[in-house]
Protein backbone atom coordinates (compact mmCIF):
# COMPACT_ATOMS: atom_id res chain seq x y z
CA UNK A 1 0.00 0.00 0.00
CA UNK A 2 2.08 2.99 1.25
CA UNK A 3 4.93 0.60 0.13
CA UNK A 4 3.98 0.76 -3.33
CA UNK A 5 3.79 4.56 -3.05
CA UNK A 6 6.90 4.84 -1.49
CA UNK A 7 9.33 5.73 -4.92
CA UNK A 8 12.04 3.81 -3.06
CA UNK A 9 12.30 6.29 0.03
CA UNK A 10 15.08 4.47 1.65
CA UNK A 11 13.98 3.27 5.15
CA UNK A 12 16.56 6.14 6.99
CA UNK A 13 15.04 8.83 4.88
CA UNK A 14 11.03 7.80 5.62
CA UNK A 15 12.16 7.25 9.71
CA UNK A 16 12.92 11.32 9.62
CA UNK A 17 9.53 11.56 7.22
CA UNK A 18 7.25 11.98 10.75
CA UNK A 19 9.34 15.36 11.63
CA UNK A 20 9.55 16.83 8.21
CA UNK A 21 5.32 16.08 8.18
CA UNK A 22 4.82 17.74 11.47
CA UNK A 23 7.27 21.04 10.15
CA UNK A 24 5.15 21.16 7.07
CA UNK A 25 2.04 21.11 8.55
CA UNK A 26 2.58 23.74 11.08
CA UNK A 27 4.00 26.16 8.19
CA UNK A 28 0.83 25.48 5.94
CA UNK A 29 -1.34 26.62 8.91
CA UNK A 30 0.61 30.00 8.99
CA UNK A 31 0.18 30.13 5.54
CA UNK A 32 2.94 29.86 3.93
CA UNK A 33 3.38 28.11 0.06
CA UNK A 34 7.25 27.95 -0.27
CA UNK A 35 10.20 27.51 1.79
CA UNK A 36 14.14 27.16 0.95
CA UNK A 37 16.04 24.58 1.78
CA UNK A 38 18.05 26.90 4.15
CA UNK A 39 15.04 28.25 5.67
CA UNK A 40 13.81 24.39 6.55
CA UNK A 41 17.18 23.82 7.75
CA UNK A 42 16.77 26.97 10.52
CA UNK A 43 13.45 25.94 11.54
CA UNK A 44 14.42 22.38 12.10
CA UNK A 45 18.00 22.13 13.11
CA UNK A 46 19.11 19.89 10.87
CA UNK A 47 21.87 20.90 7.84
CA UNK A 48 20.20 22.47 4.25
CA UNK A 49 22.46 19.49 2.55
CA UNK A 50 20.95 16.71 4.80
CA UNK A 51 17.16 18.23 3.86
CA UNK A 52 18.17 18.91 0.55
CA UNK A 53 19.24 15.11 0.19
CA UNK A 54 15.94 13.72 2.08
CA UNK A 55 13.59 16.09 -0.05
CA UNK A 56 15.94 14.98 -3.25
CA UNK A 57 13.69 11.73 -3.10
CA UNK A 58 11.00 13.23 -3.78
CA UNK A 59 12.27 14.93 -6.86
CA UNK A 60 11.28 17.98 -8.82
CA UNK A 61 9.61 20.56 -6.41
CA UNK A 62 13.37 22.09 -5.06
CA UNK A 63 13.64 24.46 -7.75
CA UNK A 64 16.62 26.48 -7.56
CA UNK A 65 15.82 30.08 -5.95
CA UNK A 66 11.90 29.13 -5.79
CA UNK A 67 12.54 26.60 -3.07
CA UNK A 68 9.87 23.52 -2.17
CA UNK A 69 6.24 23.53 -2.85
CA UNK A 70 5.14 23.18 0.92
CA UNK A 71 1.42 21.63 0.09
CA UNK A 72 3.03 19.31 -2.59
CA UNK A 73 6.17 18.08 -0.45
CA UNK A 74 3.56 17.64 2.40
CA UNK A 75 0.64 15.71 0.27
CA UNK A 76 3.74 13.17 -0.93
CA UNK A 77 4.77 12.92 2.70
CA UNK A 78 1.24 11.98 3.94
CA UNK A 79 1.28 9.31 1.25
CA UNK A 80 4.31 8.08 1.91
CA UNK A 81 3.18 7.64 5.72
CA UNK A 82 -0.16 6.67 4.97
CA UNK A 83 -1.65 9.38 6.00
CA UNK A 84 -4.14 9.20 3.19
CA UNK A 85 -4.43 5.37 3.75
CA UNK A 86 -7.48 6.23 6.15
CA UNK A 87 -6.57 3.93 9.19
CA UNK A 88 -9.14 3.70 12.09
CA UNK A 89 -8.16 3.00 15.51
CA UNK A 90 -9.80 1.63 18.72
CA UNK A 91 -7.68 2.40 22.23
CA UNK A 92 -7.99 -0.36 24.78
CA UNK A 93 -7.14 0.81 28.28
CA UNK A 94 -9.14 4.00 29.48
CA UNK A 95 -6.91 4.97 32.20
CA UNK A 96 -5.01 8.15 32.66
CA UNK A 97 -3.11 7.79 29.39
CA UNK A 98 -5.77 5.86 27.44
CA UNK A 99 -7.89 9.09 27.74
CA UNK A 100 -4.56 11.24 27.09
CA UNK A 101 -3.92 9.67 23.64
CA UNK A 102 -7.42 9.61 22.83
CA UNK A 103 -8.56 13.31 24.00
CA UNK A 104 -5.03 14.61 22.08
CA UNK A 105 -4.93 15.10 18.41
CA UNK A 106 -2.43 12.56 17.19
CA UNK A 107 -4.84 10.59 15.76
CA UNK A 108 -6.23 13.16 14.04
CA UNK A 109 -3.33 15.19 13.12
CA UNK A 110 -2.08 11.80 11.41
CA UNK A 111 -5.12 10.90 9.48
CA UNK A 112 -6.30 8.09 11.80
CA UNK A 113 -9.63 7.90 13.20
CA UNK A 114 -10.44 6.93 16.46
CA UNK A 115 -13.48 4.76 16.66
CA UNK A 116 -13.85 3.31 19.88
CA UNK A 117 -12.13 2.95 23.21
CA UNK A 118 -12.49 -0.03 25.60
CA UNK A 119 -12.31 -1.31 29.36
CA UNK A 120 -12.57 -3.89 31.62
CA UNK A 121 -13.31 -2.25 34.95
CA UNK A 122 -17.06 -1.75 35.15
CA UNK A 123 -16.24 2.05 36.88
CA UNK A 124 -15.02 2.75 33.49
CA UNK A 125 -17.16 1.67 31.25
CA UNK A 126 -19.75 3.78 30.25
CA UNK A 127 -17.85 7.12 30.64
CA UNK A 128 -17.65 9.02 28.17
CA UNK A 129 -13.99 9.95 26.46
CA UNK A 130 -13.56 12.58 23.88
CA UNK A 131 -16.95 11.86 22.81
CA UNK A 132 -16.81 7.88 22.58
CA UNK A 133 -18.65 6.27 25.29
CA UNK A 134 -16.00 3.69 27.04
CA UNK A 135 -17.55 -0.25 26.30
CA UNK A 136 -16.71 -3.66 27.63
CA UNK A 137 -13.57 -4.81 26.37
CA UNK A 138 -15.43 -8.18 26.22
CA UNK A 139 -17.52 -6.17 23.27
CA UNK A 140 -13.78 -5.89 21.40
CA UNK A 141 -15.01 -8.86 19.28
CA UNK A 142 -18.34 -8.20 18.22
CA UNK A 143 -17.35 -4.56 17.50
CA UNK A 144 -14.84 -4.98 15.52
CA UNK A 145 -16.33 -7.62 13.44
CA UNK A 146 -19.09 -4.29 12.75
CA UNK A 147 -16.24 -1.78 12.19
CA UNK A 148 -12.82 -3.12 11.62
CA UNK A 149 -9.75 -1.44 12.76
CA UNK A 150 -6.29 -1.52 11.32
CA UNK A 151 -4.57 -0.32 14.63
CA UNK A 152 -5.36 -0.98 18.23
CA UNK A 153 -3.68 1.14 21.08
CA UNK A 154 -2.68 -0.87 24.30
CA UNK A 155 -2.90 1.07 27.20
CA UNK A 156 -4.13 -1.65 29.42
CA UNK A 157 -2.37 -3.71 32.15
CA UNK A 158 1.09 -5.21 31.38
CA UNK A 159 -0.62 -8.88 32.84
CA UNK A 160 -3.67 -8.40 30.24
CA UNK A 161 -1.65 -6.84 27.22
CA UNK A 162 -0.34 -10.60 25.98
CA UNK A 163 -3.82 -11.79 25.49
CA UNK A 164 -5.45 -8.53 24.24
CA UNK A 165 -2.56 -8.85 21.87
CA UNK A 166 -4.06 -12.60 20.52
CA UNK A 167 -7.35 -11.21 20.99
CA UNK A 168 -5.86 -8.40 18.13
CA UNK A 169 -4.25 -10.56 16.01
CA UNK A 170 -6.90 -13.12 15.33
CA UNK A 171 -9.37 -10.03 14.73
CA UNK A 172 -7.22 -8.51 11.94
CA UNK A 173 -5.52 -5.82 13.64
CA UNK A 174 -2.41 -5.03 11.56
CA UNK A 175 -0.66 -2.71 14.36
CA UNK A 176 -0.41 -2.24 17.82
CA UNK A 177 0.88 0.91 19.25
CA UNK A 178 1.56 -0.90 22.45
CA UNK A 179 2.12 1.52 25.46
CA UNK A 180 2.52 -1.19 28.57
CA UNK A 181 5.29 -1.84 30.60
CA UNK A 182 5.87 -4.86 28.43
CA UNK A 183 7.40 -5.40 25.02
CA UNK A 184 4.88 -7.39 23.22
CA UNK A 185 5.24 -9.17 19.49
CA UNK A 186 2.62 -10.79 17.10
CA UNK A 187 2.56 -14.41 16.91
CA UNK A 188 1.79 -14.42 13.00
CA UNK A 189 4.33 -12.43 11.84
CA UNK A 190 1.98 -10.01 9.55
CA UNK A 191 1.11 -7.61 12.56
CA UNK A 192 3.30 -4.71 13.35
CA UNK A 193 3.91 -4.07 16.91
CA UNK A 194 5.17 -0.66 18.09
CA UNK A 195 7.00 -0.61 21.87
CA UNK A 196 6.91 2.94 23.65
CA UNK A 197 8.73 2.42 26.45
CA UNK A 198 8.63 5.47 27.83
CA UNK A 199 11.17 4.74 30.91
CA UNK A 200 13.28 4.43 28.18
CA UNK A 201 13.29 7.87 27.40
CA UNK A 202 13.69 9.01 30.80
CA UNK A 203 16.64 6.68 30.84
CA UNK A 204 18.49 8.25 28.28
CA UNK A 205 17.67 12.04 29.82
CA UNK A 206 18.87 11.18 32.81
CA UNK A 207 22.41 10.01 31.34
CA UNK A 208 22.71 13.10 29.03
CA UNK A 209 21.66 15.34 31.96
CA UNK A 210 25.04 13.78 33.59
CA UNK A 211 27.01 13.87 30.75
CA UNK A 212 26.15 17.78 30.15
CA UNK A 213 26.64 18.60 33.78
CA UNK A 214 30.34 16.46 33.32
CA UNK A 215 31.04 18.77 29.69
CA UNK A 216 29.73 21.89 31.35
CA UNK A 217 32.05 21.59 34.45
CA UNK A 218 34.79 20.31 32.43
CA UNK A 219 34.29 23.95 30.09
CA UNK A 220 34.50 25.85 33.30
CA UNK A 221 37.48 24.39 34.47
CA UNK A 222 39.27 24.66 31.16
CA UNK A 223 37.81 28.41 31.12
CA UNK A 224 39.52 28.49 35.02
CA UNK A 225 42.83 27.26 34.10
CA UNK A 226 43.19 30.38 31.21
CA UNK B 1 28.61 12.34 36.24
CA UNK B 2 27.57 9.56 34.79
CA UNK B 3 29.98 10.38 32.53
CA UNK B 4 33.24 9.89 34.54
CA UNK B 5 31.48 6.28 34.71
CA UNK B 6 30.77 5.65 31.78
CA UNK B 7 33.50 3.61 31.28
CA UNK B 8 34.09 4.72 27.90
CA UNK B 9 30.95 2.62 26.56
CA UNK B 10 29.96 4.52 22.84
CA UNK B 11 26.87 6.36 22.47
CA UNK B 12 25.37 3.52 20.29
CA UNK B 13 25.88 0.83 23.11
CA UNK B 14 24.68 3.93 25.80
CA UNK B 15 21.47 4.02 23.71
CA UNK B 16 20.79 0.41 23.81
CA UNK B 17 21.48 0.23 27.62
CA UNK B 18 18.09 0.79 29.09
CA UNK B 19 16.48 -1.83 27.39
CA UNK B 20 19.10 -4.10 29.11
CA UNK B 21 18.29 -2.47 31.86
CA UNK B 22 15.04 -3.24 31.58
CA UNK B 23 15.21 -6.92 31.26
CA UNK B 24 18.00 -7.31 33.46
CA UNK B 25 15.35 -5.90 36.18
CA UNK B 26 12.89 -8.42 35.11
CA UNK B 27 15.86 -11.16 35.78
CA UNK B 28 16.50 -10.18 38.76
CA UNK B 29 12.49 -10.13 40.03
CA UNK B 30 12.11 -13.42 38.93
CA UNK B 31 15.06 -14.13 40.99
CA UNK B 32 17.75 -15.14 38.69
CA UNK B 33 21.28 -14.58 39.24
CA UNK B 34 22.85 -15.54 35.89
CA UNK B 35 22.35 -15.50 32.26
CA UNK B 36 24.03 -16.25 29.54
CA UNK B 37 24.10 -14.00 26.07
CA UNK B 38 22.43 -17.10 24.17
CA UNK B 39 19.71 -16.82 27.06
CA UNK B 40 19.51 -13.52 27.16
CA UNK B 41 19.36 -12.99 23.45
CA UNK B 42 16.78 -15.36 23.53
CA UNK B 43 14.83 -13.17 25.86
CA UNK B 44 15.79 -9.76 24.19
CA UNK B 45 15.81 -10.84 20.16
CA UNK B 46 18.92 -9.18 20.06
CA UNK B 47 21.72 -11.74 18.50
CA UNK B 48 24.48 -13.43 21.30
CA UNK B 49 27.09 -11.47 19.74
CA UNK B 50 25.52 -8.18 19.40
CA UNK B 51 24.64 -8.97 23.43
CA UNK B 52 28.56 -9.95 23.72
CA UNK B 53 29.90 -7.35 22.18
CA UNK B 54 27.23 -4.73 23.94
CA UNK B 55 27.83 -5.89 27.46
CA UNK B 56 31.80 -6.63 26.33
CA UNK B 57 32.34 -2.83 27.62
CA UNK B 58 32.03 -3.70 30.97
CA UNK B 59 34.17 -6.32 31.31
CA UNK B 60 34.67 -9.40 33.57
CA UNK B 61 31.77 -10.77 34.12
CA UNK B 62 30.94 -12.47 31.32
CA UNK B 63 32.74 -15.93 32.38
CA UNK B 64 32.65 -18.69 29.33
CA UNK B 65 30.07 -21.14 30.53
CA UNK B 66 28.99 -19.52 33.56
CA UNK B 67 27.27 -16.21 31.57
CA UNK B 68 26.55 -12.95 32.95
CA UNK B 69 26.17 -11.63 36.63
CA UNK B 70 23.08 -10.04 36.61
CA UNK B 71 22.92 -8.28 39.73
CA UNK B 72 26.44 -7.09 38.65
CA UNK B 73 25.28 -6.19 35.58
CA UNK B 74 22.11 -4.23 36.35
CA UNK B 75 24.21 -2.16 39.15
CA UNK B 76 27.00 -0.90 36.52
CA UNK B 77 24.42 -0.06 34.36
CA UNK B 78 22.43 1.75 36.52
CA UNK B 79 25.40 3.90 37.70
CA UNK B 80 25.99 4.27 33.73
CA UNK B 81 22.40 5.57 33.62
CA UNK B 82 22.57 7.70 36.42
CA UNK B 83 19.92 5.75 37.83
CA UNK B 84 21.80 6.05 41.24
CA UNK B 85 22.17 9.69 40.51
CA UNK B 86 19.50 10.36 42.91
CA UNK B 87 17.75 13.31 40.64
CA UNK B 88 14.26 14.41 41.51
CA UNK B 89 11.37 15.55 39.24
CA UNK B 90 8.53 17.80 38.74
CA UNK B 91 5.42 17.60 36.44
CA UNK B 92 3.97 20.83 35.02
CA UNK B 93 0.91 20.00 33.72
CA UNK B 94 -1.78 17.73 35.88
CA UNK B 95 -4.29 16.73 32.62
CA UNK B 96 -4.50 12.77 31.84
CA UNK B 97 -0.71 12.88 30.42
CA UNK B 98 0.64 14.15 33.62
CA UNK B 99 -1.30 11.96 35.77
CA UNK B 100 -0.59 8.76 33.69
CA UNK B 101 2.92 9.67 34.34
CA UNK B 102 2.86 10.78 37.62
CA UNK B 103 1.08 7.72 38.72
CA UNK B 104 2.67 5.38 37.22
CA UNK B 105 6.17 3.52 37.75
CA UNK B 106 8.06 5.06 35.01
CA UNK B 107 10.37 7.21 38.11
CA UNK B 108 10.67 5.09 40.79
CA UNK B 109 11.45 2.20 38.45
CA UNK B 110 14.69 4.23 37.08
CA UNK B 111 15.63 6.08 40.59
CA UNK B 112 13.85 8.84 39.73
CA UNK B 113 11.88 10.68 42.91
CA UNK B 114 8.52 12.76 41.54
CA UNK B 115 8.53 15.39 44.35
CA UNK B 116 5.67 18.02 42.70
CA UNK B 117 2.94 18.36 39.97
CA UNK B 118 1.92 21.35 39.38
CA UNK B 119 -1.08 23.37 36.91
CA UNK B 120 -2.30 26.57 36.35
CA UNK B 121 -6.01 25.81 35.99
CA UNK B 122 -8.03 26.04 39.47
CA UNK B 123 -10.03 23.07 38.87
CA UNK B 124 -7.39 20.98 39.15
CA UNK B 125 -4.87 22.71 41.43
CA UNK B 126 -5.89 21.24 45.33
CA UNK B 127 -6.50 17.74 43.42
CA UNK B 128 -4.37 14.40 44.37
CA UNK B 129 -2.65 12.86 41.66
CA UNK B 130 -0.25 9.87 43.40
CA UNK B 131 -0.05 10.93 46.71
CA UNK B 132 0.75 14.75 45.40
CA UNK B 133 -1.74 17.87 45.74
CA UNK B 134 -1.38 19.20 42.94
CA UNK B 135 0.15 22.92 43.15
CA UNK B 136 0.11 26.50 41.41
CA UNK B 137 2.48 26.29 38.51
CA UNK B 138 2.63 30.66 40.02
CA UNK B 139 4.36 29.04 43.25
CA UNK B 140 7.32 27.14 40.85
CA UNK B 141 9.90 29.08 42.12
CA UNK B 142 9.02 28.97 45.55
CA UNK B 143 8.83 25.26 45.50
CA UNK B 144 12.41 25.11 43.37
CA UNK B 145 13.94 26.98 45.62
CA UNK B 146 13.24 25.17 48.56
CA UNK B 147 13.07 21.13 46.61
CA UNK B 148 15.38 21.96 43.77
CA UNK B 149 14.89 19.50 41.36
CA UNK B 150 17.04 18.43 37.63
CA UNK B 151 14.34 17.36 35.95
CA UNK B 152 10.98 18.58 34.87
CA UNK B 153 7.97 16.94 32.72
CA UNK B 154 6.22 19.10 30.48
CA UNK B 155 2.74 18.32 29.06
CA UNK B 156 0.99 21.97 29.40
CA UNK B 157 -0.67 23.23 26.48
CA UNK B 158 1.64 24.03 22.99
CA UNK B 159 1.46 27.85 24.08
CA UNK B 160 2.61 28.05 27.53
CA UNK B 161 5.56 25.61 26.68
CA UNK B 162 8.36 27.65 25.41
CA UNK B 163 7.80 30.37 28.68
CA UNK B 164 7.84 27.24 30.99
CA UNK B 165 10.82 26.20 29.72
CA UNK B 166 12.40 29.31 30.11
CA UNK B 167 11.18 29.74 33.54
CA UNK B 168 12.71 25.99 34.47
CA UNK B 169 15.93 26.65 32.54
CA UNK B 170 16.37 29.88 34.87
CA UNK B 171 15.78 27.75 38.20
CA UNK B 172 18.25 25.09 37.22
CA UNK B 173 16.50 22.63 36.10
CA UNK B 174 19.54 20.14 34.21
CA UNK B 175 16.66 18.09 31.79
CA UNK B 176 13.44 18.74 30.55
CA UNK B 177 11.20 16.08 28.79
CA UNK B 178 9.10 17.61 26.71
CA UNK B 179 5.38 15.64 25.89
CA UNK B 180 3.62 19.25 24.41
CA UNK B 181 3.63 18.87 20.48
CA UNK B 182 6.22 21.52 20.20
CA UNK B 183 9.82 21.12 19.80
CA UNK B 184 11.50 22.65 22.28
CA UNK B 185 15.12 23.94 23.23
CA UNK B 186 17.49 25.64 26.27
CA UNK B 187 18.65 28.70 25.38
CA UNK B 188 21.64 28.26 27.93
CA UNK B 189 22.69 25.62 25.95
CA UNK B 190 23.77 23.36 29.02
CA UNK B 191 20.04 21.98 29.86
CA UNK B 192 18.44 18.88 27.61
CA UNK B 193 15.16 18.24 26.52
CA UNK B 194 14.04 15.61 24.78
CA UNK B 195 11.27 16.31 22.81
CA UNK B 196 8.77 13.12 22.80
CA UNK B 197 6.59 13.59 20.30
CA UNK B 198 4.40 10.24 19.94
CA UNK B 199 2.46 11.18 16.64
CA UNK B 200 5.81 10.65 14.63
CA UNK B 201 5.63 6.79 16.35
CA UNK B 202 2.20 6.74 15.17
CA UNK B 203 2.95 7.56 11.59
CA UNK B 204 6.34 5.13 11.55
CA UNK B 205 3.62 2.78 12.73
CA UNK B 206 0.96 3.48 10.04
CA UNK B 207 4.21 3.37 7.85
CA UNK B 208 5.36 -0.31 8.61
CA UNK B 209 1.77 -1.09 8.56
CA UNK B 210 1.70 -0.31 4.79
CA UNK B 211 4.72 -1.88 4.38
CA UNK B 212 3.59 -5.19 5.96
CA UNK B 213 0.38 -5.74 4.25
CA UNK B 214 2.86 -5.05 0.52
CA UNK B 215 5.20 -7.50 2.04
CA UNK B 216 2.34 -10.41 2.81
CA UNK B 217 0.29 -9.65 0.05
CA UNK B 218 3.49 -10.26 -2.39
CA UNK B 219 4.24 -13.36 -0.45
CA UNK B 220 0.81 -14.34 -0.90
CA UNK B 221 0.84 -14.12 -4.46
CA UNK B 222 4.24 -16.05 -5.15
CA UNK B 223 2.62 -19.18 -3.46
CA UNK B 224 -0.56 -18.88 -5.35
CA UNK B 225 1.94 -18.69 -8.59
CA UNK B 226 3.36 -21.75 -7.58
Amino acid sequence: MSGEKNYGVPESVVKRLPRYYRFLRELLIEGKLRISSGELSEVMGVTASQIRQDLGYFGGFGQKGYGYNIKYLYTRISDILGVSAGYRAVVLGAGNLGRALASGAVFTQRGVELVGIFDASPEVIGTSVAGLIVMDVAELEEFLAACPVQIAVLTASREAAPGLVERLVSLGVRGIWNFTDRELSAADGRTTVHNICLGDSLMTLCYEIGQAEEEYHGKKTETELR
